[in-house]
């Protein structure tokens, strides 16, 4: 693991640097939006979509600045989707990545903007991809279709019926592969798209790597908002349980829920079989998935 | 204007068909999302961006299937920013189109959510057009750039930190031009892009025709406000005043505002001098621009 963590720490700076290319200057007018974008976006999270773009781009040769915009258009909608979910009426959580959210850093108002700001920049980074016309509608496509009702945010609404009432692990899995899992996948078929067909098998082998680790990575994100604390986490621990929403742990308890991440990672693995070395990184990264404290 | 009527009309319709066409069916899961999408989206409004995607089209001979892709993006920008903007944390309005807005007729979670949805389909529209994908790319740069935060929303930014100061012509006219006049600019320059480089004089006037109707088109707006009715314009009269917003009227009074809208309306025509009798419909949007009552 002492090469992946060189690679996860160089990946790290490289998203940063591009992202704060991205991002207008917090000197340009309107500065407050553009301060709350920089402030919502830099210096934050695990990064682990990013890292799973670069790592995909490993294995398959992919030149970096395609992946810079690659990691940062979907960085950017990963960081808009925490502003108005941590929103007063949706989440209502003053925690992020250990400071503020958005809304209490700024307003609730300029938090709203912020986000809808860093979505509209996710496609403005694609569309001037340092790649081929092709390559960039291709990824245009699937990141409007992952982010979008059927996708991320219809994981979000499927979410908001949920609350308060008691459902299935199929329910819960189902909101999950859209709320966390559409926009994880959507790191590992971008890049791929690069170079196969969507119905080519090395295609679909690492769509399914991606839906398998999506899933455990909500998994541990379950356990640990029940075994963590709010210092480790940089976000409220215990909100699931006290918005009464379903959790693997609440309806599996925390020792399937355990056993069913290293399921989940086992299968990401097997999924990997047919490539070789290259593909260590992505290898890696399923194992920081499910051991991961925060 | 019997002829601009009959266009009027047919072109009404065929946006309305067009947006049923790419908004997900509300028998679609999540359910209440694409219900609330479909409610902001269809059945009402003046479709003004819609008319100005037709009425460039017509001049510039482009294909219907075409003009409904991009005149679909843009409406769906334009309804996703009337969601947020209808907030209780932004102009808090509880009315839209005549109707309970997003936020009354669901909820907040649900208005801010179906926002972010639409958003993202405005892209995916895009992305499926019936061009070359360097004209989709094209028009996907143009569009993002026109609704981010150095457009649109950078608009609405500007406007919140102006709420309750008394501020300028110039600053006016500045936010304004994000606000609302950067999407009704990209009304015409997406379907110019499609035959014109962007230093091609043609598409330099017909930029700045745009830019003087987008402009005329907020100056009756402010004026409306003033001078309409809450059943008249399908939304809260008044509002600005309440707020304390500093409008055209509030600065110059309504005489030299209605004069401006005249004035406007002139530049607009004058850049539209080298075109012939088929840019006769941009001609009647400006006219409608600034007679218009609601």
């Amino acid at each position: 693991m002492t090469v992946f963590k060189d690679f996860q720490s160089a990946k790290t700076q490289q998203i940063e640097t591009a992202l704060a290319r991205y991002l207008p200057a917090s000197h340009i007018e309107p500065k407050r939006l553009h301060e709350a974008m920089r402030y919502s976006t830099l210096n934050g999270g695990k990064r682990i979509r990013a890292m799973l773009v670069y790592a995909t781009g490993d294995l398959l040769e992919i030149q970096q600045p395609i992946l810079d915009s690659i990691a940062s258009s979907i960085e950017l909608i990963h960081a808009y989707s925490l502003i108005h979910d941590d929103l007063p009426s949706m989440d209502d959580d003053d925690l992020r990545r250990g400071k503020p959210s958005c809304h209490k850093a700024f307003d609730e108002a300029t938090a709203i903007l912020t986000g809808d700001a860093l979505l509209t920049l996710a496609f403005n980074v694609l569309a001037k991809a340092d790649c081929s016309n092709e390559q960039k509608i291709t990824c245009i496509q699937l990141l409007s279709q992952a982010a979008g009702s059927r996708g991320m945010v219809g994981g979000q609404a499927i979410d908001l019926t949920n609350e308060g009432k008691s459902i299935s692990i199929a329910e819960i899995e189902n909101m999950h592969l859209h709320k966390t899992g559409a926009l994880i996948c959507s790191c590992i078929t971008l890049v791929a798209s690069l170079k196969f067909q969507t119905t080519d098998s090395q295609y679909r082998h690492l769509k399914h790597y991606a839906e398998c680790i999506g899933l455990a990575f909500q998994v541990q994100d379950d356990i640990l908002d029940e075994t963590s604390s709010t210092s480790t986490l940089g976000k409220t621990q215990g909100k699931d349980r006290q918005a009464e929403k379903s959790t693997y742990p609440s309806i599996l308890g925390l020792k399937a829920s355990k056993h069913l991440t290293k399921d989940l990672h086992d299968e990401a693995i097997q999924s990997l079989s047919n490539f070789d070395h290259r593909a260590n990184y992505l290898r890696d990264i399923a194992q920081f998935t499910i051991s991961r404290i925060s």
